[in-house]
């Protein structure tokens, strides 16, 4: 075993969730996620509609009768009024219920952590936002890829200039778990994406394609100044896209290509990021989370991995175990709810927070909800190019 | 040392070729390959513009005075003359004087390879189809890429049927040799790609684009429908792009998404297909040229490798040496001259050609210059959807 | 996201630890990993030789004062007298402290576990094996690596023929973190490891060269015959081996041929095992723990990935999440701690357990602590074949 | 296309061959190589025991009748007598004739280049070596291997201490195609091998793990001081080793650990070198010649590719083409044939040769003699560890 560091967090925070009943799998990774950091302990929920799931839920989490609710109407207000009030909820509702049950837990005066997509319209990301600002909250939106070390050390790397003024940003993110129409047979998952009730109006975008735009942005800064998708839909009788291809054009000149995909046989989970700049150029793949390829102009492609002494650093605190010792989605997960979790710890006693241990915030929530919104328009009008820039 | 096979072949077609003397990359290259195959040996030939340099280069080549020209046009004329007249011209001049050379060889009733692209408008694409049939020559357009034997196993596999109907092509043909402006600094390969005069009216699209157009088109027999283009510069000064990004809708239905680069550091000659069918998949990748990863709905990628049993065989023509020993690029070039040199012996014969020895021919030249004219009309008009279909 | 299962396993097992103090790197990888699994809660602890240390981990853990305990003697017998004691005690000491802690607990009715290598000698490890029998223990080893869902999945092919009769097993272990002395440079870990008086007989082969014939021997069953070693030091000064290499024979008439490092730079915890049939063979690597690539016999190399259809399943309780979404070393850890809570959970309602739910024991403890012995012996003896079964 | 040089190099040597008539895989290896670099043409031969054959392959490459020979002691016997004999000739008949062929040649006044392995015996490697000698001539053998430009740029980098004092040097050579008893299944490659009439004393050391000891000793220059070899037989019925293990310990201390099989499923012909020394290592494979692997400590792994302007820059003059451009088998033999025939035309002009153009010779064949000998006494020997310097 090679020399390690101490990787124990120990904090006593509290926090409820909303959702995350039994059959659900979001909801247990959360759970898990905060566990491994021990900042924080669930004391309080709301599970299912169905209130006798949510007893058992709670009774299996250890959570007192009074703090197990019926709705989170009820969780809010009641969490809201005590003393004791969880420090925050975990949101992992359907997309479609997002925006007001954040809103309750805000307008309670509770931190929130929501899985993305944010909420369904501009409108309802706008007024989230207002409340967390008014009400001097945190808000979190769980992008689990950025909290992967090699990701924050492609932030890191690019801020230093390392590989110059970015010229093209190319992504994609290939699946294959819709290339069948798995929706009519029972896939859960499948029926909660591809209908625009519960999913928005878009499945691939707004499933994947937004984890792309947040990814590249929280990795190069960069802002989209122009658009133009086209979203397909390859599966007769599915009613929202499986496939997309979105050229942008960033503020600074730069230009993006970002291929999604629900239909790409072959592709699990495909998430990739290249990133070329005037000196040089990184690639990063979620199926190998632990290395960063760089390349300089004139030089070989060397493969960073994470631990690696020659790295700017950023990943250190997103990292509990040396080089070749894996960590995966568990731990980038964690790593959001560890800085999350700091971050509160920061603000209660008033001290700094560390500069490395940004998460997405609500306003990157809002910034994915008003891409889905412009691809989903582009589309619509054959693709054309449209504004696409980002204001609050 | 693994069971070979005779790899072998004796022919006894002659040749001449018009450039590669001193200086030239390219015009060895096509020497090489013909002398790999020992099917044909060079007998005339007009390799500079400057007469004291062919010779030079024609004795250096055993060639004998009385068939070293002055010009193209002295050789078109005088070997046309001849009883014992070349079997085929070898044309490896700037890309502005294909069309002419390559004119004057048809006339003169002489068979033609050239190199790409075949000429510079449609106009004189058609105009050499048109000669070609007319004078029953054969045209071949040394689109390399198509001579690797596990590209020919692509074909055959998505003949046969094996990934299903076809949703969507992604293609990427990545470099970085222009990443600077080393056109200034005396690279003449990049003088030569970067000036409209020698280059035609693109640089990456006419250089590496249409590399990809063809090889896409070889594989999956797919036909462009609409096309939307966004070719870019990214280096001050330079007249002609440097990427591109090229979005397709395909006859049948199927989409397309192919990035074009020659300002992409850390990639060399990174050109890579992936078609996606609805029961499976396949990827190629150039600078790994003997592996096609192979997918199935529901199953394991598979690696193909060049020589094995379980490959539909359209590459065993193509291969020289038993798998695990590596063959590249000259050996893919040779492949393109042995079986146009096979066709050449059929049609004397008059005995069928091998189906699996297809070659790129004149009107694949012809759809390539096509092509090209339709990214840059479309990226010049807002890169929006243009009619694309070729039609002869 | 992909189609998940639940994933959230809850039971109120508590346990107890024996160092895992600040400074300790394994000690909290084994919280977290139970904690992962939400079956079990830590109650008690003896965490340091300085009591003020045990009692600031023990504060920061949650456990009452009264049992925080000044050494593991005194932490056995109390525990072992409470009608509440723990169900399992984790030890996280240093190796050489290994045998006396487990077989207090154990005499004391305490289940077991314990970090690799178990003990210094073949005489403890017997012990050990014959108090767990008759006190009716459950003694458990973590070599974590057997905790990775596709090391189970090859486990299960072998046994099922996927690739025949078992021809030859090819393992490495190189890693470079030794590659100076870092031992005299203030790195505790290399301290540790480098020191007969902690690490016992062997450094490299006991650090990690055990790890490897524990993976082998997990994944096929393969008992060995005899051995030939060469343990090497590299780095003068230093009192143990750095390198090895050790060729084998099991009882089947396989052979194998392990290479072992800790000097080999560019290696960082390269863990690799490949094992060849007369009908296929298996590779994994521990820096990629989610692919096995299985070839057949006259087949193309094929990646299975964790969670394909096409596995035996053996590894499904030890999977978390979908495919394509990584898991790591933590979720190997706490993969083992599942099967073992599960076991005691199985005992204690006799009921049965899941037979692909094996985890390492105490006779396989006993088998690397046999195997440390046999290689040592063998390099002294001018790397002499010797006899090295392993019985009981 | 990338700039690129004048990789046509023209001469006016002449060259026979024994062996290489129809049905040899080897032979018109030998002559495509040749016939690669333009600098020798074939004007003499005896390609089969059968003169009919040997008639019908001279006259299909254009050899005069009167140097059409019915055996090797013909030919060498009257092109020695010639004013104009061949420049050198070429031996590619069975490993069994190697000896007297070559002697025969070399006797005669004419330069030789013969396969591996040189021949059957120490004492008529010495031979060969003395009159080689005496005679002044230039005797090649041709380890292909040792032609790849990485494998030079290896060399270099080694040589100029780049990754320090070697450590350890770990080789390996799978394949498979000798995984079923193919020998009896007219495969004639096989029957070669695997008889010790044709293929003397082993099978798989003489076939493929001389490529190792050579590959090795050309990368590292190390030379061998003892080895422990375990050769063995899978198959059962064939009377030659078909798997073996090579342990080493050269004379500067460094150790070494050799892997050679043909019974390996899933490796086609997977020869792979590491080289580490206590300042960094390489990594080569031979089935993705254009990489090379280098790690220095602390540092990330570089990929460095052919043709990339950070090599020491030995394969250049090995490099026909621009990076990313694969070179594969012929190219690697080609170079070795360019730098013998370069060697004779510094000879016979008397100027110096390029240092970096060294080829294989008589005296590597010499010491591949010597490692099968010393494998095979070893392994007879249960094993242990012998004596293995080479000495002239």
């Amino acid at each position: 075993m090679i020399q390690g560091k101490d990787i124990e967090l120990v904090g006593d925070l509290t926090y409820g969730q909303v959702g995350g009943g039994e059959g659900s799998f979001i909801g247990p990774v959360h759970r898990i996620a905060i566990a491994m950091n021990r900042q924080a302990h669930i004391v309080a929920g709301s599970f299912s509609r169905n209130y006798e799931k949510t007893l058992k839920t709670a009774e299996q989490l250890g959570i007192s009768k009074d703090r197990t609710y019926k709705d989170f109407r009820e969780m809010a207000e009641k969490e809201g009024q005590r003393k004791d009030k969880i420090d925050f909820v975990v949101i992992t509702v359907p997309n479609h219920l997002h925006y007001q049950t954040a809103k309750a837990f805000l307008e309670n005066g509770i931190n929130v952590v929501c899985d993305k997509p944010l909420c369904f319209t501009m409108e309802e990301a706008e007024d989230l936002i207002r409340i967390t600002k008014e009400k001097d909250l945190e808000f979190m939106v769980t992008y689990t890829y950025t909290g992967y070390p090699m990701v924050r050390e492609a932030r890191k790397l690019i801020a230093s200039g390392a590989i110059g003024a970015i010229r093209m940003v190319i992504a994609e993110y290939p699946q294959d778990w819709l290339a069948d129409r798995v929706e009519l047979e029972g896939n859960t998952q499948a029926v909660w994406r591809t209908d625009p009730k519960y999913a928005g109006i878009s499945c691939s975008v707004g499933d994947i394609g937004t984890h792309v735009e947040n990814l590249v942005h929280f990795i190069t800064g960069l802002e989209i100044e122009k658009l133009s998708a086209q979203l397909e839909t390859f599966l007769k009788g599915r009613p929202l896209d499986d496939n997309a291809y979105i050229l942008l054009k960033y503020k600074t000149g730069a230009s993006g290509n970002y291929w999604i995909s629900q239909v790409a046989i072959g592709n699990i989970n495909g998430l990739k990021v290249r990133v070329f700049g005037d000196k040089g150029s990184i690639e990063w793949e979620q199926e190998r989370p632990e290395i960063l390829k760089v390349s300089k102009k004139g030089g070989p492609t060397k493969c960073y991995i994470k631990g690696g002494e020659y790295l700017p650093g950023a990943g250190q605190s997103a990292t509990r175990l040396p080089a070749g010792h894996p960590e995966g989605y568990f731990e980038a997960f964690a790593n959001l709810y560890k800085f999350y979790a700091n971050k509160l710890v920061a603000k209660k006693f008033h001290i700094a927070s560390d500069p490395d241990e940004v998460f997405p915030t609500v306003v990157d929530g809002a910034r994915g909800v008003k891409f889905i919104h412009d691809c989903v328009k582009s589309s619509k009008n054959n693709s054309i190019w449209i504004d696409a820039t980002f204001k609050l």
